[in-house]
């Protein structure tokens, strides 16, 4: 091995430690340890240009033990990603290009944020499947313009997270051989030694789903062992895991304690540390050989990077519609709309799938699937066969009872680029994936979830498949599109709005029974997130009624019935909430004027959400308990969704 | 095989399959592929009591694979529990005994809830761990008073959960030998054939999480085999996984076919059925041979059941203390106090730590452990030990970077009973297991959930690490206590309440940051939810500054600031918005007078969760987007949470 290699790692090492003393924050444990692994991955494996980080066919790398950012820093400083030395002295401070876990879209150079355990392997997943599915779709004889790997390095937590299970079982079931991922395999935990909760055989656990197993020894030092461990990897069909062993926190006199995992090296250990690794310079010092070696490493890159861009050239020139679709940044939605005639009666996950497929004929790039509920999502696409091994060009990817590993994937096929993502389960279900919807949103990723059974009214699998909290709690999370659309015109409307959303996800939320089609949403603008359904006669009307999804119709009918006894009331669908409230004050004004205090909210689902909109004075026809398990018609009226119950709680008011 | 064992498992077959078409809802595959199973285990291996459901020796048994419910309820019906012809002829209606999925505290014989997939395994791994320790707490020489099998019965789908491999794992790691998991291996999931979706070796991946593994071929009619690989399982030091090999929807034309997981059987297929196994009789109609063979076997347990009522009844007497722990419903509560001064500053999880050492000091039977956090949401018990697999009695659970596993685990426990159990992480990552919380509020479990580390104030580790919607979407939850105390004192008085707290989980949301320990909370009516923490001059306030958690001290302090321009407001303390939200108008009204409407609610949280308290004409001081990475208390003063910026909210109310 060339020393210079061992001395660029040992100044990874310092950079990295240095930041987090002077940060008075961090995890030095990583980037003691796991230093080889990245320098051997960055440096003499992977293609990439730092000079444009988002180049598509640059290799991708997910660093899923986030906590070892410091690390991920030094080295896109090192290999000359717009990261200043001065960035990475400002290592965990407020406003600065250096945040305590990975960011994209922040960092240059940061492929996935990470930070919550296992997700970061499950978006690698999803990266990897993206490469394969479009490389399929879109490379042609000679145009080899999809072609790279995906690399993850992973902690023993990532690893007894569940998501990791379900993510390798999806990459071992598609044999997504560009997939290779690195176990920064120190055997300490945040807690303690890894054997006080865990006994688990990785290599057995990897090969029963389908991956390759490689070991690389003393992988503190050992540099040429990882590049030909990844080198090997290459070479197979399946994915692969490769366990580097390592020292957390290498060369400190704490190495191997996991106290050293996430607290900055005080003074003398970090002298001592220096001594071990015989670094002799300041805090910050980088010398100039150092410099030098990365720099060369980078610029061995430059070569694939401008035969790539000459071959884009080309293929833009020769296929110039497929190379708009690998990089526009929104879906078409030209033919996106709803067939159906006002009064028929339609359960908008049925009119979901007909805008689905609309979508997905005018978007080639358009693909996803279900936790292994799409004939009851109703999410399967009537073309474009199955997302398999054999034939990855597939559409339909079958992600099995694996909600949260779905999603991890759909977040990592949208972070990839160049197609984008849908997948589906029970809204009930949601609470399984949340934590990957929190990340799509932090990310501002595109990704389309869907819920489908949004209510009590699922009836008889009873209490464990109704939602009721889940609308609210999805509603309190920030920069997520929560979209319950009360019938076809408003789902197909919800489409046109998710497939030209850029930098959000979204979650739309479908209902298992049928609703009549309403003539009074065909024009709905639903991108204002509410809107007057039907207005009342009077200049100012007697209250107002909002809902949304399955219970607008009630309004609907309960406003007719109030106005047999002139109460004559305004009718707001509120289809998706953050968007009203992201609307100018005056637009708020006109559908929700203060001065109408007389308001009743109605839906099937946690009253919380609507508070804000009734105040203290209005009604809420909400869910606030469990359901039941019974016929959807007959729980439905028995939790007060009746035109009926509508009707006297206006006559309650004021 | 005697023949009138295989006519037992017919009449359980076309029990089911006439319960679920009468019901014209409900899942004939496995109650066609399983009953084999269910049937061997409950008639040849279980030992309980129908007459005793919550006999608390008993050998427990979790439907992990929840659809399964008609087939649990015609065996529950068999084996003479309080459930009637009729109730089975009710299945999945309004009100009924047999809801579509499995309810425990409300079909008797019904150990867990399950339907959503992959929980009922982890709860199974729960209920062996709680025998495993009350055994070693509580047997004594000649007392082996806790000594029985869990088993559980699980699906594909199960499996194919995430969650499902954080609790193989766990049981792995404490070799909980009297684990016995029976899978109804009929490699068919809902959309498809399984290969679909999963290539996985079950036994590759059982032996790597340290379990044994059976197989049993043609489970269908081989009874003798699944009785002999159940015995062969009990007799190992390893929890044993046994993959019967059976057919989805055996015996009826669509066997084999994904189509008959989920619908009823038409009446054609239903006759085929019957031909098929020759069953002569009418829906519903019970051969007197087959109740004979069911009541032998009931007979036959009873010898077990009674000789430990004895040796209960002399264990009660010879060692009372112990015997009143294992079967007390609640937690005692002597000693658990605040020891903090009014002025001194420390973190809620600090003052929760010495709460949490009280309580187990008080209650042998109370246990826990965290998700690999135990250091940071201090919640370590200072004595007591580990749990291990070596040392079973030791107090402390490393979960592991499992917070899902972890959850369902603590559910298990205290469906056991015996033990009280709390499990711990950071309350962002409480999105991991929150689909696990909701099934403890739903089956009304006290389970005691701890996430600290609650709000942006978590400061460098950045927008990953920071709730910020979790306290909403908590509050959302049907039948859950989210508590956040205000300091020392409203922590002690948590955990006093947590303790006598029967029906509900709770989460107790803990801060990182050190808090002023107020004089204003020593007496603090936590039950009540919210109270008056300091009180106006004036009759009638000026307004209302309502705050949870860390912001309640600085509306005391607002308070002051305000006092000196003569505004006179009033604070209320919101430490739990649910209980709150049950008291009695009258008290409602009293601390938040409705004639009052201007109000702050002030929380570093979502403001979802205020928007009832503060109406249309007040304000809230919340976060409603993410997080950063940066100093916190830099990052808390950058969100507006300061003094001044309350006194200002305050001056712009009308």
């Amino acid at each position: 091995m060339v020393n210079q290699d061992q001395i660029a790692v040992n100044a990874l090492r310092m950079l990295g430690v240095d930041m987090i003393s002077r940060a008075k924050s961090g995890h030095p444990g990583i980037t003691l340890g796991a230093a080889p692994i990245a320098y051997t991955l960055f440096e003499k494996v992977m293609q990439f240009n730092p000079a444009d980080p988002a180049w598509f066919n640059r290799d991708r790398f997910v660093l899923s033990a986030g906590y070892g950012s410091a690390l991920l820093y030094a080295l896109l400083h090192l290999n000359e990603f717009q990261l200043s030395l001065d960035d990475l002295k400002a290592f965990r401070q407020l406003g600065s290009k250096t945040p305590g876990h990975p960011e994209t879209g922040w960092t240059p150079g940061v492929d996935a944020s990470t930070g919550p355990l296992g997700q970061g392997i499950g978006m690698a997943v999803g990266m990897a499947m993206a490469e394969r599915h479009l490389a399929a779709l879109y490379n042609r004889p000679g145009y080899s313009l999809i072609d790279h790997h995906t690399y993850a390095l992973v902690g023993d937590g990532d690893l007894m997270e569940g998501v990791s299970q379900e993510a390798i079982n999806l990459a071992g079931n598609y044999q997504l051989g560009k997939l290779i991922v690195l176990h920064d395999a120190n055997h300490i935990s945040l807690d303690g030694p890894l054997s006080d909760a865990s006994c688990e055989n990785q290599a057995q656990r990897f090969c029963a789903a389908g991956w390759d197993y490689l070991e690389v020894e003393a992988g503190d030092t050992n540099l040429l062992g990882i590049e030909q461990a990844i080198k090997k990897a290459q070479t197979t069909a399946k994915p692969t895991l490769i366990a580097v062993q390592t020292t957390l926190g290498y060369g400190s006199p704490l190495a191997g304690d996991h106290r050293v995992h996430g607290a900055p090296l005080n003074t003398t250990d970090r002298e001592a540390l220096a001594k071990f690794l015989d670094w002799p310079g300041q805090p910050f010092e980088i010398p100039a050989t150092v410099r030098q070696t990365f720099a060369e490493a980078v610029a061995k890159k430059q070569a694939s990077y401008e035969k790539w861009q000459h071959l884009f050239a080309k293929y833009q020139r020769r296929f110039p519609q497929a190379a708009r679709e690998l990089t526009q940044a929104t879906l078409a939605i030209n033919g996106v709309q709803s067939n159906y005639q006002p009064g028929e009666w339609v359960a908008t996950r049925q009119a979901s799938a007909e805008n689905l497929q609309q979508v997905a004929s005018a978007n080639p790039q358009f693909w996803g699937g279900a936790a292994d509920l799409a004939s009851s999502n109703k999410t399967k696409l009537t073309t474009g066969g199955h997302f398999t091994a054999a034939t990855p060009q597939g559409k339909n990817v079958s992600f099995g009872v694996r909600e949260f590993g779905m999603a991890t994937a759909l977040n990592g096929i949208n972070l990839h680029g160049g197609g984008r993502a849908f997948g589906s389960t029970f809204l009930v279900f949601s609470d399984y994936f949340r934590a990957a919807v929190r990340l799509a949103a932090l990310m501002k990723l595109p990704t389309i979830f869907i819920g489908s059974h949004d209510s009590i009214a699922v009836g008889e699998d009873g209490p464990t498949h109704e939602p009721v909290e889940q609308l609210a709690s999805f509603r309190a999370m920030p920069n997520l599109d929560v979209i319950r659309p009360a019938d076809a015109n408003e789902t197909a409307a919800a489409w046109r709005m998710m497939a030209k959303t850029k930098h959000r996800p979204s979650l739309l939320v479908t209902s298992r029974q049928a609703l009549p089609v309403l003539n009074e949403t065909i024009e709905a603008p639903i991108e204002r997130g509410g809107y007057i359904l039907a207005e009342a006669k009077k200049q100012i009307p007697d209250g107002i009624l909002l809902a949304a999804g399955s219970e607008v119709h009630l309004a609907l009918a309960a406003k007719r019935e109030l106005m047999k006894d002139n109460i004559d009331v305004r009718v707001v669908s509120m289809p998706c909430q953050n968007r009203f409230d992201e609307q100018p004050l005056a637009y708020r004004e006109q559908i929700l004027p203060s001065q109408i205090e007389n308001r009743v909210a109605i839906e099937m689902g946690a009253s919380q959400a609507w508070d804000k909109y009734v105040g203290l004075k209005g009604k809420i026809l909400g869910v606030d308990r469990f359901g039941l398990s019974g016929d959807g018609t007959e729980l439905t009226k028995a939790y007060g969704f009746t035109i009926e119950k509508i009707v006297a709680t206006v006559r309650e008011l004021p």
